[in-house]
């Protein structure tokens, strides 16, 4: 295994601290139990936001803290789940008085740790809602999980849900919005390459040289199928299709067309993806109406990438657009 | 070769259009030949900023085409210089009237290519000044380079000069300001894996399992030499060390710290990285005054990283900090 690390043990920390010292700016940290948060604290009167989860797939999610999007995150060990005395304080730091949404991913361990920390959290007096994404159209269930996964998708629910809190949308209204942008979205993602946890020091899987592995999770689990490489226009509409047709779009619809890099793939390659994944939309009649390109749900340096398509109305829209200034998004 | 591309020729054009498409608002193509501009065109009365090189380092340079920084990017072929017919015209285009900075990487291709290409500008009454970035510690010549390689720095430059062409400085003021700005600024990096030229299809070099490479040149050119993998922090230290005593920093200065990531590196790891290397200005008594971590310069799918420390003082401080909004760095 070849990583820029120290001992993998410590690789977590670590990171989280190079993390908060470059960007202190917009966030802090806070160690045993380690979270991350918005400098400053709580916006007092605004909905908080927490999301969490294995880490691994930076910047997903303490990337996502600052103004507009997430309040708190809370990062586990790699590709598992943070405890619930790991996330329960985050929810209390994030509450501003107007309680807190926790966006989770639907894995069980972080389901089940998320709901367990909600009522520590409730135990103190904090009002919490939570969204669990599932915009993963791949698989019906899966290695980690009970139901479709949450991937690239939950991107778009915490930009979104991070700007109806930010207008001052009260805690049920900001779960609606969520579980609306959740509604919406889908994604499918491939794999050329396995990825290493640090701790295994082993690829987590094996793909053979001429193979790609179609409707990958963003932990490596088993997608649809495998099968020989081909051109990346063949491929991308191999994950195209499935989340255009789960998402029945029409012709004359609005979307965001988000192509993501699960870690070790060049941007370059991303364009050649979004290039495509676009063309076919648009003969759908489908309209782009607004687009993200990059390393946003990552696999550690898994060579890969997903599609992810959001079916826009008018508020959606306008809430994608609204300012958000975080380490890894911002306009 | 595991690559999302289609036919390995098509690449670089087929990506930029994935680009324009994904940044509209901010950019447009112009092809046979290929550029990319600022959209709408050259800024009345600002100097223009072209740069340009090989392929394979997104998001340098159309990444950066935007306010406060480029005004066009010339890609050429993957790690191959563009050539003069095609740089030329960018030169052009990018000219509002007040003449145009070329921001040319210290590899002899890029220089002689656009030597000629302000040659051609200037037939057509644009007034060009040209700045070589050679920010690399590694070596003195390279397999591609006479003198210094320009690599990661290159970035600081084109945003810092961005910023004096947006105040209104004049051509000369902005070349004065791209010069001190590579006069200060230095980087080192190390390779883990290659990566693999589309075209060729074959890893640019061999590197055993348990090797890695220091002082790395951003095609993969040789660097210093070959160690057994260490720690992140000793390797840090290995890229740092040379950085600061060729700067000879002196404590009580103050510094951008840039970790920048060849491609396939997880963020994760450059903040592991970026950790150690700020540890060590601190322990010299030198100020981080301002951080950059993540894949701005890089070598397709390499893994590994550079470290990038600029000198400032309170006029380039001001500059870098002044609004820039392009695909790839925004603020």
């Amino acid at each position: 295994m070849k990583k820029l690390l120290n001992d993998p043990a410590d690789a977590v920390v670590e990171s989280v601290e190079g993390f908060v010292a470059a960007h202190s700016d917009i966030v802090e940290a806070h160690y045993d139990p380690i979270y991350v948060s918005r400098v400053g604290g709580a916006v007092e009167g605004k909905v908080g936001l927490v999301s969490g989860g294995g880490s691994g797939h930076e910047p997903l999610h303490a990337g996502f803290v600052g103004q507009g999007m997430l309040d708190a995150a809370v990062p586990g060990p790699v590709f598992t789940s943070p405890t619930p005395d790991q996330i329960a304080p985050a929810l209390v730091a994030a509450n501003g008085g107007a309680g807190v949404l926790a966006i989770v991913k639907n894995y069980t361990g972080d389901v089940l740790n998320f709901e367990t920390a909600v009522e520590l959290a409730e135990a103190e007096d904090v009002e919490v809602a939570t969204v669990i994404t599932n915009d993963d159209v791949a698989v019906q269930d899966s290695l980690y999980t009970a139901g479709r996964r949450g991937v690239a998708g939950t991107v778009c629910v915490e930009k979104i849900a991070g700007a109806a809190a930010d207008r001052g949308d009260d805690l049920a209204g900001v779960a609606a919005v969520a579980t609306r942008v959740n509604a919406n979205v889908r994604s499918m993602g491939v794999a050329l390459t396995a990825c290493t946890v640090p701790a295994s020091g082993k690829p987590s899987f094996d793909l053979p040289e001429d193979e790609v592995e179609i409707g990958i999770g963003i932990h490596g689990e088993p997608g649809r199928h495998r099968i020989k490489l081909e051109p990346a226009d063949a491929i991308t509409q191999r994950l195209l299709d499935p989340v255009a047709e789960d998402l029945h779009l029409a012709s004359g619809e609005n979307v965001l067309l988000f192509v993501n890099g699960m870690g070790g793939t060049p941007s370059s390659e991303l364009y050649v993806v979004y290039r495509q994944a676009r063309k076919l939309l648009e003969a759908r009649g489908v309209v782009v109406a607004r687009s993200l390109v990059g390393n946003y749900v990552t696999s550690l340096e898994m060579q890969g990438a997903s599609v992810t398509v959001l079916r826009f109305d008018d508020e959606l829209t306008t809430l994608w657009d609204a300012p958000v200034h975080t380490a890894a998004l911002r306009w």
